[in-house]
């Protein structure tokens, strides 16, 4: 695909120039704008993405028929996306300044597609510079506070507007297609609870538990005891009230604490998106805790966001949305368990489950945009319409993926001897 | 635990010295030999082994009674044990200049529990001595087609023995425990199939056959074409013989040469066996063949005996047995995936499934042995008597483990939604 086969249409949507013999002249009244537009299109790929500027030029790359329009308000926000194109395009879509005519889903969808098809080629110097690495907020005790406490204490109240009646906020498990969200994620809960082979009676620690829903569920349908740590204060209070609306407060204790701060000894050890927040370098830490906790018979699950391969967060999302976050590769997640000679038992990866619950969450989320609004500002709105919206799109298009991780005491035979048990009844 | 509390028995077997007030005499009475093997025991954390030695001197750790009894012909082969524990235990016992009185899997059950246990701790001076590394046969096209001679060509009346009517010489997945070796070995390979989704008139590509019973399994019931690569001749021959003899030749092409000489594109990649004998540093160019063979829409899996963490294989069974062979943990085999951007949808740990389906094999490998005599000699039996009690106990231990890896391109979405169809009649 080389320079002349591309067009350029005037604003008045005719097309000026077509064929390599009328490009020359049509090259020459090209702005500076356009030729940088093409040369991104050309690197990603050349997506079927139309770029409709603040003068009412149109470009686009070649190939496919253009389906997808974004609307650029300016040339100062055109720039950021070259050079800071992760961060500049989610601050200026917040804003306003940029635009998306269309489904914002499959948009996003395009663009990952294509950009995750040329990360298989070896970058450019323009890509290296659009992959402006950021490094993400560290995660150390003080730090981890801060970080989770700009996320999750926003407010139990904007929350409860889209997550539904059980207040998870982490992927769902949809048995059938069909299932609503509640369903799905009251099957999610079940579904980590066979993992987990829980036993009435038994005690089951959990490192972050968001408002609390899994611990309460697995006090109810498994009647086992649960300690669960957490250091959102604002999930804590709401995790508590529950309990003792529920009738649970003696099954269940929601401990303000930070997960490095566990001990005891537990018959099972869970975290159910968590680990995205814990930094990669506090793995083996984490490991140890697990190992700590768990005597020969005990087994553990982690469920957590991930990659198929080492990659840093989107930027906006980790300067946007989660301050330190980072979702592992599973040779990463693997730090947790080799220290501690743990076995890995079954790996599951949920990524279309996620897709799904993602697209739940943003339908209840716009249907929600008004009272959004009003709770925040308009910016806020258009930020996590961004976030909702890319996620799916990175679930579906493979650039995220959700592993959960059944393990083990090395020596422990007590294991199921198949996984048959997860699918009956 | 201190020296003083240990006992060191007379060849009569009445205690000489018990209790710390009678310790000192009876020390100066003891040998070299015997303070030697107490610092052993006391290395491996005292596991109840007794040793009988050739002079009728009776020596072991202290603590739990004493279950297994070693019995050592002579000093040599005692200090073997101590300047290379592995290769050296491995063949006294074939030379029978080492004998185990009592059950062999539960004594070697006891050492590797023992030996595992200490592996948390850092490794003293004596630990290091006994671990003793061997670099492992490099896997070239040329060395691979040595090593895998020398271990898969010694001979198809051997193997029909003791393997079964399928001739699967790989870990069998055993639905319920009663499940008969045969009827596991079916089980597994109905299990691999529905992990791979094979649909009529699919076409698969498999990379390491073995006597090609897994081709002919998925031919007859999932009536797809299959190409699969060996560089064992004496497998090929009889795969193909089969292959003929069944009425599968058309569907079912075997193929003497390398994996890195697959080219074409299939539905389905398939690997069971086969990895143990590639190599880590190999483990990119394996993934660029399984990602070059599928479409979008592709899926693969790779069954691989493998760790807890990385960790090279007991020395004995790298030089005597399988040569060049390696079990990667779950780290190291993502070197397979992650260059390429394949995802991994499921990995599923058989361990148990190992030991069951070692224990049949070794059961009819002992109702065989006398034949295996004739076919061999007696230091033969023992030495695959060896390592057959040995894997049985590696995989009930948990220093050794199996994983099934189900991976597929990134942006395949035809993965099924849940994993509810493998369980499903």
């Amino acid at each position: 695909m080389n320079a002349v086969e591309r067009s350029v249409r005037a604003s008045n949507g005719t097309c000026e120039a077509e064929g390599a013999e009328l490009a020359q002249p049509a090259r020459e009244r090209r702005s500076i704008e356009a030729r940088l537009i093409e040369r991104l299109l050309s690197h990603l790929g050349n997506p079927p993405i139309e770029f409709l500027l603040w003068n009412g030029e149109r470009v686009s790359g070649s190939g496919a028929e253009m389906v997808h329009q974004l609307r650029i308000a300016d040339r100062a926000t055109l720039f950021t996306l070259f050079t800071d194109s992760q961060l500049g395009f989610g601050d200026a879509y917040s804003d306003g300044r940029i635009s998306v005519e269309g489904d914002l889903i499959e948009f996003l969808e395009t663009v990952y597609q294509s950009t995750a098809r040329r990360a298989a080629a070896p970058p450019s110097l323009l890509q290296r510079l659009l992959n402006r690495r950021y490094a993400a907020r560290p995660n150390t005790l003080s730090g981890s506070r801060d970080n989770i406490h700009r996320h999750y204490d926003i407010g139990n109240d904007f929350y409860s507007l889209w997550l539904g009646s059980t207040m998870s906020y982490t992927c769902a498990y949809y048995p059938t297609p069909a299932a609503t969200l509640d369903e799905a994620q009251v099957a999610k809960m079940h579904h980590v609870c066979r993992k987990l082979q829980l036993q009435s009676g038994q005690s089951v620690v959990e490192a972050g538990c968001g408002w609390g829903s899994l611990g309460l569920h697995m006090a109810r349908h498994y009647g086992v005891k649960v300690r669960a740590f957490n250091i959102s204060h604002e999930q804590i209070v709401y995790a508590r009230a529950r309990a003792q609306a529920e009738g649970l407060a003696s099954q269940v204790e929601y401990v303000e604490d930070d997960y490095r701060n566990i001990s005891g000894r537990y018959d099972a050890f869970v975290s159910v998106g968590m680990l995205e927040h814990v930094g990669v370098q506090n793995y083996p830490e984490l490991g140890r805790i697990a190992n700590q906790c768990l005597p020969r018979h005990g087994r553990g699950l982690i469920h957590s966001i991930g990659r198929n391969r080492p990659a840093p967060l989107h930027a906006w999302i980790e300067r946007r949305i989660f301050p330190g976050a980072y979702a592992p590769s599973i040779a990463e997640m693997m730090q947790i368990f080799e220290p501690w000679d743990l076995s890995v038992l079954d790996v599951e990866n949920l990524r279309l489950h996620y897709a799904r619950t993602l697209r739940h969450w943003l339908a209840r989320y716009e249907a929600a945009s008004e009272r959004v609004k009003s709770m925040f500002d308009e910016k806020f709105v258009r930020m996590w319409r961004l976030y909702l919206a890319g996620s799916v799109a990175g679930f579906t298009m493979g650039t995220l993926q959700l592993f959960q991780v059944v393990f083990a005491p090395r020596d422990n035979n007590e294991i199921p001897l198949t996984r048959a048990h997860l699918y009956q009844g």
